[in-house]
């Protein structure tokens, strides 16, 4: 503590604590930090306040105290900086990181506390990478598109220069003009040369990677008043010499045809689509947020005449909801593409993100309530106004909402819909996939969705195959399960036509094309509704799906109807995989379990899944229930005399237990036109304690298709007790003052807008 | 609430206030019960005490008030007494289950309240049972051994009349003679001669189904004062005309041979161990416990001259706080014999255990700490003791202990180790059967552990093959593979040899043997260890196992050394499978994967694992690693050149989905004499949300097998670090002060007691 922040019950104790201050340590009467420079972390005043006040707004207070904790034992440790060696989850890897995080936190602890040691330990490091840095060539793993010096890839490069940057500007001011001098020149200029200059491939492009090299070489550029780099920074190289054949690891483009653009701004107009949503899906958002917010705060800082945060129409704030708004019940992000679960708005880059955009994007009063079971702040002028205001009690709660995300960088390609629906004591969320490819980390899932109860998955998105940062796994990196299993069609709750991948796997192909969003809404109590189509995922072929969630007292949870509408004017066979987790309570298929077992194919992920039983016919009304967690659920789907029906699980050609081994149903039809039409029921549940089971049948008792024409599709509903729901969806007009009149079953059905639910 | 709790701030408004109730209700002027019989649930004077404070006891008044919220709202439902027709899970037989729960709690809240409304639903509700009985043939279902009327079996119909004479007992004074003598006639006294009388295979069982039956009979003598009644509960039927060949459902005897005993004191006397433990396991004895506490509450208040809590140096107590013993962190008994996982002491017989044991049993204000977190009380003295004591700051901890618990009425049919150590943060806890065989609900598992990390499975014993009233599934009953898979060895964490089940799976072989303790020791910080024998389970052959938790600051959390020693004269093939959870990290061994697949056996519980991978030979150092719930687990084994190596998965020849379909690891090796030596360590950790791995590496590097004598086996386990442990466990001599030396690679080694570890 400085001290400012002493306080003194009489003017004698007061003028004895400055005596024996001035006794222990000659230096701490005058160790406040002062900024002589533009800083990317504070204005001069808003430093000031930190200094005078820290100590008496908790949340900053205390992520001050875990900070000096956790900063003072790596100074007891010591400074290692070694030579670079290690893939992800390897030492010399893990320690690089390490370094990085905590030299930017002495940093901030420095210029907040004044403390020389902190400064101490940032600039011996940082003239350890001064003196490490020219020595290296690139990392001898040759692994990735863009191999880096200080780890095998120069993403984790951007990122130490994102932290070093952060570093250097709190010690800046403190040190002499050779000092500078040495490190700018032995460090800082040719690592920002070398991420961009010397590796365009990383740097030009636009993707998450170079929005990370962006920003390194942008802020590094701020902090030493290099225009140059932050020109580079904020629009790229000029000259690449990339060609538009060349791919990352992952399979995606290093450079798009036609993009004539790069750099940061190039990330903010093109990488986000109107609502903030991000190609690759909340969990890559998530890590490429961080290098938006926090170059966009270190350029309002220090160039605030750019109005960063205003550009777009305030895109980084919309990214920002838009991230918070893909969250279940416990906060964790929708995994959808290449997302590894449990990531959640816990993570440090949404602790950056809620605090920045807090700060520089209005003062929401609702992402205090995310701040606050964030349980920590960013040390800057950022977190202390978040930590402030929910001193001051400001705090209001964040609902997340049922919307609709669209995709691509003007919204026209596709989207997420995403519907909730409350019930007493939870709710039901279905996050339904309808968005453009999603460049190299997306998975060809056309039409998917995924199924939430109370934060629990009832249908899972696999996610991705890969376990990030741990060693064993392929050094951390993408196990190639992914690429034979986690991103294929199969892999996912959605259709596949005959057994093969979304345009047959074909990256390029796939990267032209996208879902389109039909209609969505969520404004009605009673019902929230989403339609796309597609028609390019499997040529010849017309898919629209609808997934709806219906309230009625009849239920005493949400029922979710799917309806799957296909138009072919060839057979093809379609196999609808549905992820469930728990164990089977009841099937009303003859099904005949399989004694030995093969897998369901040998492409298209088929290979990775293992037969355990098939019907080669259904009941009419085909049902099936499993309980999960103690809570029943059931799926009800309308019959087709064609139907077969499997139960697989995953893991098959698996020789390194990459996978986790999950089970699965399908339904199997060979047809033309088709209509697949399901329920999905959460109902009752069971206490292992009490030993009672509520509600343990499923209500829907048939579901049943009307009609399927060019115009309209219409299913119905039966509730066991009696009363009957159709639900009518256009396929051709989705305008919502359109009227509609048709006649099913003689009967004359009227109404206006792109769906119709009728109550019998 | 009744008068007595009223409080008025003046004597204006006092006086105000009870000329409102005069008006409102005349009746309610002096409405409390008072006790003109002696109850079996209150005393005069503790009936009194009750309805004077209980508002002011706040755990009691809570009860109270749920209590109430549930039984108005059944009293509003009306009463419904339909004719028996389902199994469990079934309307009648829930329907009937509710009416005896529900009656029981009205008839506490009408002596407790005084309220007209809760005797007049008992009274009701007893007429109409009073209706129906006497029209009663035997249950439709013929599936049990002893068919019931209200419900499938007897033993439900004894579940009622314990339940039924609670609720009599509390309106019995307030009935007029002839009231009395029809609910007497038509129903209680031919009830309880067909539990007993008629159905003496029921009733004159060592068993708990017995247990029920005699407190049902028991405490509706007590309550009619029948003195017939009551020492037919006590003593059983002088003469039953059963045989020893008869068979229960679960393949139980009926009458053991050389049985001359039944009833109540028999069932003291016989069916726990000396430490309290119950043969059948604690699911079982959590089952079994209610009819036992809560006849002896009754005796206790009705018959105070027998001291039933002092009986056998208060075996009730002791079996009581076995159960508290036997579960693991979260309260969760272990699921040792047949017994469904999460049934905890959290369960209304827990409570009903609790507070009586405590009102009974000496008031250890160690029970209060289960009491405040089961977080309800019964609505009687017992249970009022419990709140007031809460209430007066008594609470102390219970903390379960390590401990060994006898098996057999004389305790010398083996036992149940159960070993726990802490560590910053939880504790690992093994538990370790070598018990006898647990009658019909026994699992064929000799020497089998099972391992939990604060809580969570490591290595879990799969518990029954049932789901507890869920109808879809069997009515609720056994499944068949419950006997096919989960009561067999091979679905265990134990030696199978010869792919056979323990005495090759015969119950009646089984029921005559047991394993024996051979030693236990848990008086150490840095060890503790168990070792028992078991030479009947298998014709020629002796195993010991030894399993010890050791502590050191060398691992983060304790190591568990599991040591199998085996001795035979001719060859066998050993099969040691290990039931994990979670996902494969890293495995050295060149396994293969299979892609056709197929059960690993044809019988014994075989042909339920479907076998996924093989390795033909092991490294020298078998290691496997995997992850589970974001912690690592590291099995290291020692080798032997003969081992085999089996990835399966439950889930085989499992037509209707009734097992988990749960992964397991087994080692083969085929030899004579042999010793199978593993370590297990949790270690390190994961965030997804930070996604920083720590210590994903085991710590041991090898694990030696150093001797195997007639007299003592020697195993080495390596810390990667260099230091080394060498447990030397003795084979003949179990004796604590006897002295041993011998010599292992030359260094002489020389200690005192059954076992030695030396660090080196």
């Amino acid at each position: 503590m400085t001290k400012k922040i002493s306080y003194c019950s009489s003017l004698f104790s007061c003028l004895s604590l400055l005596f024996l201050f001035a006794l222990i340590s000659c230096d701490t009467a005058d160790k406040t930090a002062k900024l002589g420079h533009q800083s990317i972390l504070f204005t001069e005043a808003s430093l000031g306040t930190i200094q005078e006040q820290y100590a008496q707004v908790p949340l900053f207070y205390e992520s001050m105290q875990q900070t000096i904790t956790d900063v003072d034992e790596q100074i007891t440790l010591g400074i290692d900086v070694p030579e670079p060696k290690d893939l992800a989850g390897g030492y010399t890897h893990e320690r690089h990181k390490l370094n990085y995080l905590t030299m930017q936190r002495a940093g901030k602890l420095y210029v907040i506390t004044g403390e020389e040691k902190y400064k101490t330990y940032v600039h011996d490091m940082l003239r350890a990478y001064a003196e490490l840095f020219p020595t290296l060539d690139r990392h001898p793993s040759k692994k990735s598109y863009s191999r880096g010096k200080l780890f095998w890839q120069c993403l984790n490069d951007a990122n130490w220069l994102v932290y070093a940057s952060q570093a250097y500007d709190c010690i800046y001011d403190q040190l002499s003009d050779e000092e500078k001098e040495l490190l700018e020149t032995k460090l800082f200029r040719p690592y920002a040369d070398f991420l961009s200059i010397e590796t365009p491939q990383f740097f030009n492009r636009i993707h998450n990677h170079s929005t990370w090299a962006n920003a390194g070489v942008g802020m590094i550029g701020l902090v030493m008043n290099d225009e140059e780099l932050v020109k580079r920074a904020l629009y790229g190289l000029e000259d690449d010499g990339l060609n538009t054949e060349a791919k990352d690891n992952d399979g995606g483009s290093i450079k798009e045809e036609g993009q004539d653009r790069a750099g940061f701004l190039a990330q903010m107009d093109l990488l986000f689509s109107p609502d903030g949503f991000y190609a690759e899906g909340p969990y890559y958002q998530r890590y490429a947020i961080y290098p938006f917010v926090v170059f966009a705060a270190s350029l309002e800082n220090a160039r605030p005449e750019l109005k960063i945060f205003e550009h777009r129409e305030g895109i980084l704030s919309k990214a920002v909801y838009a991230l918070l708004n893909l969250t279940d019940s416990d906060g964790e992000f929708y995994p959808i593409n290449d997302a590894q679960k449990g990531m959640s708005y816990y993570s440090r880059e949404l602790v950056s993100a809620v605090d920045i955009i807090y700060h520089f994007g209005g003062q929401n009063p609702e992402l205090l309530s995310i701040a606050g079971k964030q349980n920590r702040v960013l040390l800057d002028a950022s977190g202390f106004s978040v930590a402030q205001a929910i001193k001051d009690g400001k705090t209001k709660d964040f609902v997340p909402q049922s919307m609709e995300l669209r995709d691509g960088a003007d919204g026209s390609e596709g989207g997420l819909g995403i519907l909730r629906m409350n019930y007493a004591g939870g709710d039901i969320n279905a996050v339904f996939k309808y968005t453009a490819q999603g460049m190299g980390h997306g998975h060809y899932d056309k039409l998917s969705y995924a199924l939430y109860d109370n934060g629990a998955e009832v249908l899972q998105d696999y996610g991705v195959a890969r376990f990030v940062n741990i060693e064993q796994k392929y050094g951390g990196g993408y196990l190639k399960e992914n690429k034979t299993y986690a991103k294929q069609t199969i892999a996912h709750n959605t259709l596949v036509v005959n057994q093969t991948t979304n345009y047959g796997g074909n990256i390029d192909i796939a990267n032209k094309h996208h879902a389109d969003r039909f209609f969505f809404d969520a404004s009605q109590p009673d019902i929230q509704i989403a339609s796309a189509t597609d028609t390019h995922a499997y040529e010849g072929v017309r898919m629209q799906r609808t997934i709806a969630l219906i309230a009625d007292s009849l239920w005493e949870r949400p029922l979710l109807v799917d309806v799957m509408d296909v138009e072919s004017e060839k057979e093809n066979t379609y196999d609808l995989p549905y992820y469930y987790f728990g164990q089977i309570i009841s099937a009303n298929m003859e099904y005949e379990t399989l004694e030995a077992r093969k897998p369901l194919g040998e492409k298209y992920g088929y290979q990775h899944i293992m037969e355990e039983a098939r019907a080669s016919s259904l009941m009419e009304d085909a049902k099936l229930s499993w309980m999960n967690d103690y809570r029943f659920y059931s799926w009800t789907a309308a019959d087709s005399d064609a139907d077969e029906f499997v139960f697989g699980r995953i893991g098959a050609n698996d020789p390194n237990f990459n996978l986790r081994h999950d089970p699965m149903f399908m339904l199997r039809r060979k047809a033309k036109s088709t209509v697949f039409a399901a329920t999905l029921e959460s109902h009752g549940d069971y206490s292992p304690v009490s030993e009672f089971s509520r509600d343990a049948f499923a209500m829907v008792d048939a579901v049943e298709v009307l009609m399927q024409s060019d115009e309209y599709t219409a299913v119905e509903v039966r509730h066991h007790g009696g009363a009957s729901f159709r639900l009518v969806i256009c396929k051709k007009d989705n305008k919502a003052d359109q009227a509609h009149t048709i006649e099913i079953e003689s009967e004359k059905l009227s109404w206006t807008g792109p769906y119709f639910l009728q109550r019998k």
